[in-house]
């Protein structure tokens, strides 16, 4: 970058907003797809949106590439740095600016934690429902940004659907309100359209979230199964009849051993697969549905059924699920976190599919997921020192999530496109839907400045990975060199 | 429109399923908002999604106007016909293509009316959320269109929370299938984009939707206030409360007589309000919460409170509320609906503003609304053969939703913008907001073709409204002869 820029930029900051020497930069290297590292030309640090508007304005006249960045706890390379590129950190719009009780919604800065949103409402009663595991460090405005979802967004939905209202700076640099605390909001629904969009439509400064009643009461169950196949069933079948938990997880045998492994709380290691159902509401009803759900885990074949005595035990259940990461991490030097989303009716033959290709690959496979929404995280274990297994890795991976497109599914549940999917949504989308894409992003973001590169691949990218999805016609190769 | 266009036209289509008579297109020529007429250069009815990209083909290529329709229900002007455009009547599109009880959803065509999805749910035990109350006309695409709500829109969200994917022919006649049934979708979410486009983005043929459990129990209480003061406390109190009512609705004196003179359903017509609050759920919890329910109402000063004794008295109470606008249409020759939604806490604040507006005017209004949403509906009554009359209504509507807009609301809870609030979304939105809204209409539209002059005023209109809302900074001059 130029030092002209570097000076014009530095001087629309506070003292110590700019970082550009490589020991301080290296922290904004990567997110947690640590496999993929760049170094920008610097980072930002802007305290107002007056400085955001300033840095955008230079950025775009000047045509330099800006990723936003909230926490870094995104899995999919959505704030991975561009060369020559900003890094525009949110970290200081770290304020609370409401919650109002009566409307049920808060206001915060975009760079706020998501777990502070739940603690300043709590003493209302009231919390934010989107859940990520990274929940103690991943910021509101990341979520917005890649739609996070959660253990329980199976009865409280994705993020998408507990935000009210967005503030953003344009690729331009102007300031848009868009949404409002009102349920419905009259023009485009650009609140929607922006939650998701990775970074690439425009730079959310602040967000207006819904809050919700804390349930007054809650309770885990624990089933265990001797085969995928009937645990797969479970889940159907709780859904089928009319229930929707609070949370309903699985895990396998491999995640079960080494969940027991690290944590001892008591899971069945000789289980082919667990399942973890919580239902929350009034205690009358939650008893009522708990029983019901373990009448239907029997009649699907389970096992074992153990209804948690108390929250302490409901806590314990849960304990080694939200474990389950770290513990996997001590299987194996590296593990690649994958996400697709498959309709619940083909859990079973989707992992079964899966264990073929670990096969195939010679690479280990965990699987550690949210069963009620059909959204799969399978953790491929490899060791990033062999010469060649990350590849292996990325290309399981890769095959996981066109296993998931032929069975009806998506390739992201919650983690986002990033990097890392990119090619597959040359498989996800046709040419006709990717243009359509793309026209969007030209709508908000003529020159390409925000997060170029990430989460809608040009046309000409997927005709070199060989895979564009030609549903409905034509190919329109006249925009290949467009984008 | 040229004869060569027509004959074209006529030869993609199945016979019957072009009106050009003048007869025939009468019943085309306006939808629910009356006061606006026009008739189109024809009617066209197709009952593919090849003929319906083959219309939009020809329409693109010749710049010809395209307003789609379902049943014409909406009150907003939407699918009020343009002058030399063509009608695209969704109506054949009646087909339910796929009721999938285990992924809990639907795939219908557009022109499937609403009742009937929750009718071919009924059977799984499931239906469909979002209920306005022309329910048993209008359509799942009209539904889209406009973003529908309905009395339980409250707990279960506006259309845009309810639909899974959608099925779109674009201006230029492609096929795009955006969303999908799994909770999250990879790419920019374009069907929240298109829910509440109002036929502007594309034109919509098939729908997914999610289906919810019905509730197992459900029971109505009627709340009476001598002030509506209390009445408006009541509500904000109930949500203050942390309880979730499945509907939350209210009535002013006018509309209390109204509907007593013309059904006899027993409301007390000396209150200056009453509020109906239903609770849904396990039965237990239902009785729980009603109670807690009461005793709130009664704190906030309600003079008598009624739980209704069982389902058939539930059904009285609700009896009278949905009969509430044929009652008031026996007030007066006319009356015009309006729908604004504000923060809870001001609802009584914005009803004396209306109260005082009424006198200014002259013209009598009746207060019959979604409460718990903030979502008003006043209806303005009024006598379309005294000469200016409905032009007064239209203005006094106006004035409504600029109350609405200063109280912190939208100018919009569930009927859309269509013709009829366009000059307000200049009060509403700032220029660089409209401008964004442009920019995304020329991403889907670059023609103009889809629904020109509806739901997103150019610049150069709202200069001439006089009140372009200039929020953060200058007014892009430019831009107002460009759209």
């Amino acid at each position: 970058m130029q030092y002209r820029v570097l000076a014009e930029l530095k001087k629309c900051l506070p003292p110590d907003a700019m970082i550009t020497d490589e020991e301080r930069a290296r922290v904004y290297e990567c997110d947690g797809l640590s496999g993929y590292r760049q170094l920008p030309a610097c980072v930002l640090l802007p305290e107002t949106v007056e400085q955001v508007q300033a840095i955008l304005r230079i950025c775009y006249r000047e045509k330099i590439p800006v990723v936003a960045r909230g926490a870094g706890t995104g899995l999919s390379g959505g704030a991975l740095p561009v060369q020559d590129g900003v890094v525009l950190g949110l970290a200081r719009f770290n304020r609370i600016l409401d919650i109002n009780p009566l409307q049920r919604s808060a206001r915060v800065q975009s760079g706020v934690v998501n777990i502070s949103i739940s603690e300043a409402a709590s003493c209302h009663g009231l919390y934010y429902a989107p859940d990520p595991s990274s929940q103690i460090a991943c910021t509101i405005g990341g979520n917005v940004a890649e739609n996070a979802g959660g253990v329980h967004c199976l009865k409280y939905g994705l993020t998408v659907h507990n935000i009210l209202a967005l503030k953003m700076v344009t690729a331009e640099g102007d300031v848009l309100e868009i949404g409002s605390e009102a349920l419905d909001t009259a023009g485009y629904d650009l609140s929607a359209l922006l939650t998701g969009s990775e970074g690439m439509l425009g730079i959310i400064v602040e967000v207006t979230v819904k809050l919700l009643p804390k349930p007054p009461f809650s309770r885990v169950l624990l089933a265990s199964f001797a085969e995928i196949e009937a645990a797969g069933r479970g889940v159907a079948d709780i859904i089928a009849n009319g229930i929707v938990p609070a949370g309903l997880e699985m895990m396998d045998k491999a995640a079960i051993g080494a969940v027991e492994a690290y944590m001892h709380v008591g899971y069945p290691v000789h289980a082919a697969a667990i399942l973890l159902c919580e239902i929350d509401g009034v205690e009358e009803e939650v008893k009522d549905v708990m029983a019901q759900v373990a009448q239907i885990l029997r009649s699907a074949g389970a096992d074992e059924v153990r209804i948690a005595k108390d929250a302490s035990e409901s806590e314990r259940f849960w304990a080694g699920r939200k474990a389950a990461f770290p513990a996997v991490g001590r299987l194996a030097p590296d593990y690649y976190c994958m996400d697709g989303t498959i309709p619940r009716k083909h859990i079973a033959s989707v992992l079964n599919r899966i264990t073929t290709l670990s096969g195939e690959y010679g690479l280990g496979v965990v699987n550690v997921f949210h069963a009620g929404d059909g959204n799969l995280h399978p953790l491929i274990l490899y060791d990033v020192s062999v010469p060649g297994e990350f590849g292996k890795a990325e290309e399981f991976g890769g095959r996981i999530l066109e296993v998931c497109v032929e069975a009806g599914g998506t390739i992201t549940g919650e983690h986002g496109v990033g990097v890392e999917k990119i090619n597959q949504m040359c498989i996800q989308f046709t040419a006709g839907e990717l243009t359509q894409f793309h026209a969007v992003k030209t709508a908000f973001d003529a020159r390409g400045i925000l997060n170029p590169g990430k989460a809608v691949p040009t046309l000409r990218r997927c005709a070199e990975f060989g895979a564009i999805h030609v549903r409905s016609g034509r190919l329109p190769f006249a925009d290949i060199e467009r984008f």
